[in-house]
């Protein structure tokens, strides 16, 4: 196998095809990415799984002769990253399997890493179901930035590690819960299917890395989403990311959220942002608790924490108020979260008592909700 | 106590003195700031003192009512940090000790800290010597940029710990090593000064943050070094900072340094620096041995590692080389640390065999040397 390319392309598609590669691998082939070097098509394609999710990229070289090989990715990367500009010259001898070194040439250095067979390299999942769901690069990353912070981080948790996607009649809903909070996202359609309706749940870990993913990409880009019993495959132009599916049926979260509301108040995000980073300096690092004074006859929103021992903080805003004034309590965490990405200037918050869940919602953008359990207050 | 002024100057004196808060203070007091009002001055003194590093320093203020108080600096520095810019009011009852709670207002925001008496706070040592040097910030700052990362980290070295202050007959001396490479800097004196001589050693903890300070100020600005048996005090306008002195005779460097050399190579410094960090990519990361391939007949320098199962690397690039070629081997860690301080673009190693030292100095600039041990190579 020989091949020259630039330093640019092999690094950013290393980058990329890296994520998949597991930082302990359970076998050492699983450490390494599979390089195939194609020289009729003069493409190199590059592959990494960790036997859940996969990551597989392609990009232009001058292949001089073709071959298959898999090479250890973290070092690779690391020596390909700290290259400078300029043509990478990469061969290996297929024939000489006792060395099996590869070597790496730039303008001023050579580099000899250990190659594996590329026999040993598990074998991508193949979906080959038709049924397949094309939506604009934009509606799928505006959906995972509404979602993917709520989905539970604790992997005990199985299908509330994922976000739920499903069609409805007019739109695409995206939905995470960690059990304590809930965003949904309904984006606008703009999808083409040959399916009548779906509903799959993705690990959050494979969207976190498909996020990244659709940042090197146009918004009107198009991605392909196809399925079957097991596995997800997004293709991307030149790339794929294949995952498992979670198992299991998805909490009925819409029954969660409460179709009216006593009291509405709008405030402008960023303000409301900063003020519950600056009571929460005093709140306890565990269980950062901090209430909402919501006044209606001052139309005035004023965010306390009290730390005994410690001292106290107040912050005040101006706020539109309707509906009685009320005094309710959240952890502090759950509410930064979503007010970070929650997509507009000013957001409203809709509420019924002090113990029933509350809802944030931006005004104007995106159809988002997001639920909040409020916390208790001993009076 | 009561007084009024802006958060940037605050935040900017906080911060400051901060660097002299214990992260665990062994006396709640030694957590806190002294906050000194003084009304008739219209000034804020604040001092932070941890028993063997002091730092204080004092702004503008419009002061109603004069007092003193020992406050929460961490608690507060965070409050501080994330307020809006405007102005802030302070105050403080000294008569109602009981409750004891400092409050501080923000045009949005208000805000109680616990305060501590001033008394229980421990004085900082007064110098009362008259023997002082007189230097510009910049022969400060450039004797501690290059001296200051050889000195010890591990604090049961003790002296070595410190940086060696030392004045010599034209001009002032920094030298600062751990045992495995030694840093001197000859800067030029540009100091008054009513001593004949002095030497001191100073732990390069107070100096980084002094370090800090100093990029506050103008190059020219003066600042004043006064010292007693047992303490330093550096005076930089309204600011101070004080150290105890490390104690102990400080080694005998200029007796490892050669006095002659029997070869020398001239190479661009970052092109070294980026070169060994490629390289270093291959190499052990607890013990990161680089070989250097000293070619007097290609004028070339070559730089590489051998890893046993991983692979190899290697760099090339051109040298000015005089005397016979040879090969010798280093920390990467060592070279790395000293690349980034010498102050050139050009830089040259003078050596004589693969066992014995080895110095760095930069062309043209500054006064320096940097010695490194070679580690000896097996063949």
């Amino acid at each position: 196998m020989k091949l020259v390319c630039s330093q640019s392309d092999l690094n950013t598609n290393l980058s990329l095809v890296s994520r998949a590669v597991p930082s302990k691998p359970t076998h050492p082939v699983l450490g390494n990415v599979l390089l195939e070097a194609d020289a009729q098509q003069g493409r190199v394609n590059l592959t990494a799984f960790d036997l859940s999710l996969g990551i597989q990229t392609s990009f232009a070289a001058q292949v001089t002769e073709g071959g298959i090989v898999t090479l250890p990715a973290k070092l690779l990367n690391d020596i390909v990253s700290r290259l400078p500009e300029g043509e990478i010259t990469l061969a290996y001898n297929d024939e000489d399997t006792e060395s099996a070194l590869a070597s790496l040439t730039s303008t001023s250095g050579r580099y000899q890493v250990r190659a594996m067979g590329a026999e040993e390299f598990p074998e991508l999942p193949v979906i080959k179901s038709e049924e397949e769901l094309v939506l604009p690069t934009s509606v799928l990353a505006e959906g995972l930035r509404g979602a993917l912070f709520a989905a539970s981080s604790d992997e005990t948790k199985q299908i509330l590690t994922g976000v739920h996607l499903m069609t409805m009649p007019d739109n695409l809903e995206f939905a995470a819960t960690d059990g304590h909070r809930l965003a949904v996202v309904q984006t606008q359609k703009q999808a083409e299917t040959n399916i009548s309706e779906f509903a799959v749940t993705i690990p959050a870990r494979a969207l976190r890395d498909l996020e990244k993913m659709l940042t090197m990409r146009q918004a009107t880009d198009s991605v392909k989403l196809r399925f079957d019993e097991g596995q997800v495959v997004f293709e991307l132009g030149q790339q794929r990311l294949t995952s498992r599916k979670l198992e299991g049926a998805y909490p009925a979260y819409d029954q969660l959220i409460p179709q009216q509301f006593e009291r509405f108040l709008s405030v402008e995000r960023k303000r409301l942002l900063s003020g519950l980073e600056l009571v929460s300096v005093l709140a306890d690092t565990k269980n950062s608790i901090v209430k909402f004074s919501i006044d209606s006859e001052q139309q005035q929103l004023a965010l306390s924490v009290d730390a005994q021992d410690v001292g106290s903080a107040k912050e005040s805003m101006p706020a539109e108020v309707s509906g009685d004034s009320i005094e309710i309590a959240f952890n502090v965490k759950y509410l930064t979260d979503g007010l970070k990405a929650l997509p507009a200037e000013n957001i409203q918050m809709q509420l019924n008592t002090a113990t029933q869940p509350v809802v944030f919602k931006p005004l104007g953008g995106l159809q988002m909700t997001y639920l909040v359990m409020p916390v208790q207050i001993r009076s």
